[in-house]
């Protein structure tokens, strides 16, 4: 009966695929076309070039009881709000908060569980409590953009840029990044600038894609989304927690390079702007492990997670 | 500070939005326009007529420690398997095996946790052990369905069949059920007709669509994702739980049919045939809650639950 262990077990999903012990023993040459190989096979053919060092200083560590969450920001795509929770984090503004929010099948969002209260608030020393919204941006030129071959049901074109998930339109020239899982963006009221990173959600289900340009994006988490995922769904309206005691703490958000380099977690990350890329992003549009019967021949930007490794 | 709690607030994203009190209390007269209205509004508009019951032969309780996740399951698209997975919950197959498999962003899966030992596996007694695969059918003549605007990465088109997300191919005539959040499938082996029914998964992360025509998906989750979504991932390869002692126990699994009147869990499920279904959709395609400033004029099929409510 051990065919019922093997169920479903090529079937591969993971966003944050963390390759611990990942070699590159493959030689290009006995590689076999594209179109031949598994998704392992691709990234087993990849070389020391194909892959980028996570930087220290675009890194924060969120740090709970369970574990250490790890983002990456994108200071390319919302220049602003990164170096804004940068500074809340490095005024140790989110220390001793908590996840006060986990709604099914959407988000997790942490922040001020007293920010009702101005008596009880935290209070921000140096950095900004609201921002200029950075929903979207205009195209910059040359910048790198791995195009995906099988378009979105919500945006002109998609692809990525650094790892990032993006969507152009050049009917209008803009961008902006999507809320595909694992991403991370700041919360806010009704109008676009009430928002500055004070309270950060992170997408735990299927793409929210309505959000798109309608938060400011940031970052994605790179490592320990079930950490968020599998809390306790919050009972409260809207997936917010019932009762203060319910609500998650935060121990400490720092940024990476403020860590002594002995805690640090050093990783890298899949480049999206070279040839094994191109060749990962078909792996998955088909799939060629045994398991696959049928091959979707099509690929959402969704459904394609940037694989991830422990940097030797 | 109440910005702060009212954040995102307006985003519900729940796949299995369970209506708990809610009641047709709008007069038909005064609903605006389709365009102007809110997914709370478009449902408060709702007539007893735009929903239907979950009739108790086409649905499966799941009990566990931890509550009741309830199925409702398509016949009109797994025959075969519906049949054999209630014939299996009827000579209690089920009962006292666990869930062996909480893979992140993917699936839990569950089945008999000995299934390796033949010596100490769980005997099935009259249902089949393996079936025919139902991937997918011939698009029969007359059947519903409520086409989505918006277009499909992966199928031809895409839309609703009785409340199931279903995609369908004009070219070669044929239909199958789309792997959406929250969908349950009958994991096999490498083979088409490897599975049965004895080992069954749920959709917990981004709709894994290259699954898509490569399992017989026979229902849906439609009340208790979040006992399934919330469980701690497994540590083993592809999600199994490395030891036995992590298996979360099924207490068992029953047709609601079989379970007395005062145990059931009556509910009713918005139908999608209806011209309320249309509006309903329109409402998630473009939000007009004040806090949406940008509309997505767009919606893939993943991101429309079902909504579901007790029934009075």
């Amino acid at each position: 009966m051990s065919r019922r262990f093997f169920t479903l077990l090529l079937g591969i999903g993971l966003t944050c695929c963390l390759l611990l012990s990942m070699t590159a023993t493959a030689d290009a040459m006995e590689v076999q076309t594209p179109k031949a190989m598994g998704i392992a096979d691709v990234l087993a053919a990849s070389t020391p070039s194909d892959w980028r060092p996570l930087e220290p200083e675009n890194t924060l560590y969120v740090e709970m009881a369970t574990g250490r969450v790890i983002i990456e920001l994108a200071p390319a795509f919302a220049p602003i709000h990164v170096a804004n929770v940068k500074a809340l984090a490095r005024e140790h503004y989110f220390d001793g908060l908590a996840i006060i929010r986990v709604q099914e099948n959407y988000v997790v969002q942490w922040g001020d569980p007293n920010g009702e209260k101005p008596d009880l608030s935290r209070k921000i020393e140096h950095a900004h409590p609201t921002l200029p919204a950075e929903f979207d941006h205009p195209i910059p030129v040359n910048m790198p953009f791995t195009l995906l071959p099988d378009g979105d049901v919500y945006a002109q074109t998609v692809g990525f840029s650094d790892g990032f998930p993006l969507a152009r339109d050049k009917s209008n020239g803009r961008m902006w990044l999507i809320h595909s899982y694992g991403m991370v963006g700041a919360g806010r009221g009704n109008t676009a600038d009430s928002g500055g990173g004070t309270e950060l959600y992170v997408v735990i289900g299927q793409a929210p894609r309505h959000l798109d340009r309608n938060c400011t994006l940031f970052g994605r988490v790179i490592q320990g989304m079930e950490l968020l995922s599998s809390l306790p769904r919050g009972t409260g309206p809207m997936g917010f927690f019932a009762k203060p005691e319910e609500n998650i703490p935060i121990i400490s958000i720092r940024v990476a390079a403020d860590v002594p380099l002995n805690e640090q977690s050093p990783l890298e990350i899949l480049r999206s702007d070279t040839p094994l890329f191109l060749q990962y992003i078909e792996a998955r549009r088909n799939r060629n492990e045994d398991w696959f019967l049928n091959k979707a021949g099509h690929i959402d930007i969704c459904n394609i997670p940037i694989p991830v490794r422990k940097k030797n």
